[in-house]
């Protein structure tokens, strides 16, 4: 158990692996050279003023509706779906459908978690339910779910109903996840399996998705299929123990969010649940802190010291959290390693998809 | 013009069919007997407390989780979706899962719309966000929206993806509506046509698919189809035309809403901008006060007394808005008609679309 403080952003350890970072960016940018455009032509189908908040949305306006460079993401998930359609034996292109409508089933989800969890910053900007109001976050979000399914439906091949089964699949769980995650926020204790089913729900699933779909769309067998949506899953996992790190230790610079951004939040993240499980004395002084927390009216606890939020992370960390979650992100990454080597699939393809993975478990932001 | 106020209820005039009310009562249960247990599985799949609060909204429980005897509404969705898998030469039951995909559809549309309306009341009860809360009123509606796809694309058949399909078209369309209701609600003025347009999105998009949606699960031809559908869409005007006559001069205790609920609303309903684009001191007059009611905010204007709310009516009558809106019924119900007469189906499927029609037309809530 360490008693030393790490430095923020310093959130995955030991044997970080030597990522590929000019090939994991340019395997990202070719993501979203190929998915952008269509994505927007998709967006420009929606009714005004739904085609503005969606825009808005997406970074590619302001809120005064003037052009903007948008900052839309990491875009792990429309990469992913490229690399799928090639594991396929397809051209990456053949992904694009799907790397569309994953990503807008993704922001239908960001649009309605930020308005049932009252977050108003998103990749430093006003979420749009701030900015346009809560009826069109609603209304957009639905907008952009229905747009998913159409874009793969009107392909017109059995492919794509198969693609949009699973991917019908994927927004049940994700939406099973955002309920679980609200249910959490209103018990004292959450174990670390639930966290685990939580966040395979919301994170993994969509990113199981992603990993599959083009291959889908490509042809392939139901097998590979599935393969390929455990490698996501689990990548998944991964990258959402790296982004509960994040949360409490990233730097408010890289992540957009503001310091400590889950404590404020009282998110039950696996760094939070892992240190109440571990016991011993720094978990059960955790654990008195945050049940009189809970307790608390959202004004007072909104109006916390840095040092106050320092506290709990200190406890977190010194329970043990801090390095168990490093080394889930690191299980979660093995286990997708190993479904990869079920799928047969070329070798350049394979490293991409490793490189894909090692980048999601060193990200800082 | 008249210039004396009907009675409450008397809805549709002159010329009222003759309605087969027995047989419509019939072909209603018949879908509630078969889509009912259907729908109760499909929401039985969603994790707790998805699966009770959508209980709560289909009037299967209480608030407090006790069963209830629920008024699950008119039921004329899924009564057809059975009839027009018949049209295709079907089994009813051929359109069973057709008929829940769309109930679950309808569902998510008002658990959403209630939600962004800040409507309080719904079938004699409180609506879900006031019992159960906004985050869980827009999760159970995403929930029911997605549940609504897998039903169909369980089925695994080219005639599911088709229907999924134009599911998918129609929900587009209801999202479209109510983007533009809630655009309308805050503009002086509504053309007819724009009235026309948004109705069209938000009720004849859905019944149209209803119409249609079994008979290509039963393996019907496009051409098929898309005439069930013109039926279904002119159906659907008819049905709202008859509904925003009711939204003012219906009987509280048969509707279950609030005396000149419409009105309270400042709904830009079809007798209101009927009256509007009447001309004439009535619609001059109702134009002036509609215009000083815009400005007024929300506590003000609910505070108004009956009588208020009575003066307005009886502009909007006054100024032929009432009648006009009564035969925009009736024309809708004779262009639903001309559709049916171009399908070729067996004459007593036929007479059943026709009595289905003719009930919209004439029911009082």
């Amino acid at each position: 158990m360490s008693t030393t403080t790490k430095n923020r952003g310093e959130t995955v350890t030991p044997a970080t692996p030597a990522v590929d970072t000019a090939g994991v960016m340019a395997l990202l940018e070719r993501g979203r050279t190929l998915a952008t455009p269509v994505l927007r032509a998709a967006v420009d189908r929606l009714a005004p003023p739904m085609d503005t908040v969606a825009a808005y949305h997406f970074g590619w306006i302001d809120a005064e509706g003037n052009p903007a460079e948008g900052d839309g993401g990491k875009a792990v998930r429309p990469a992913l779906a490229l690399l799928s359609a090639e594991a396929a034996g397809a051209a990456p292109e053949a992904g694009v459908p799907g790397a569309v409508a994953v990503e807008l089933v993704h922001n239908f989800s960001l649009l309605h978690d930020d308005l049932m969890d009252g977050d108003e910053q998103r990749r430093h900007r006003d979420t749009v339910w701030k900015v346009h109001g809560p009826a069109q976050a609603i209304l957009v979000g639905d907008a952009l779910f229905a747009l998913a399914n159409e874009i793969l439906l009107e392909l017109g091949t059995a492919d794509a109903g198969r693609a949009t089964r699973r991917l019908t699949a994927a927004t049940r769980k994700l939406i099973d996840g955002q309920a679980q995650d609200i249910s959490y926020e209103h018990r004292e204790r959450v174990t670390v399996e639930e966290c685990l089913e939580m966040e395979g729900n919301k994170t993994g699933a969509l990113l199981a998705c992603a990993a599959s779909i083009g291959a889908v769309l490509g042809g392939a067998d139901d097998h590979t299929a599935d393969t390929l949506e455990r490698y996501g899953y689990h990548l998944g996992l991964a990258f959402q123990a790296v982004d509960d790190l994040l949360g409490i230790w990233g730097d408010p610079e890289a992540t957009g969010k503001r310091t400590w951004s889950d404590l404020r939040q009282r998110k039950k993240s696996l760094p939070v649940v892992a240190a109440l499980a571990a016991g011993g004395p720094d978990s059960e002084r955790l654990a008195q802190i945050l049940a009189a927390d809970a307790h608390k009216p959202e004004e007072e606890f909104a109006d916390f010291s840095e040092e106050e939020f320092a506290v709990r992370a200190a406890l977190i960390e010194q329970s043990g959290g801090r390095d168990w979650t490093s080394q889930e992100a690191r299980r979660q990454h093995a286990t997708a390693m190993e479904a990869l080597d079920s799928v047969d699939m070329p070798a350049e393809i394979r490293a991409r998809f490793v490189a894909l993975a090692d980048f999601v478990v060193v990200r800082e932001r």
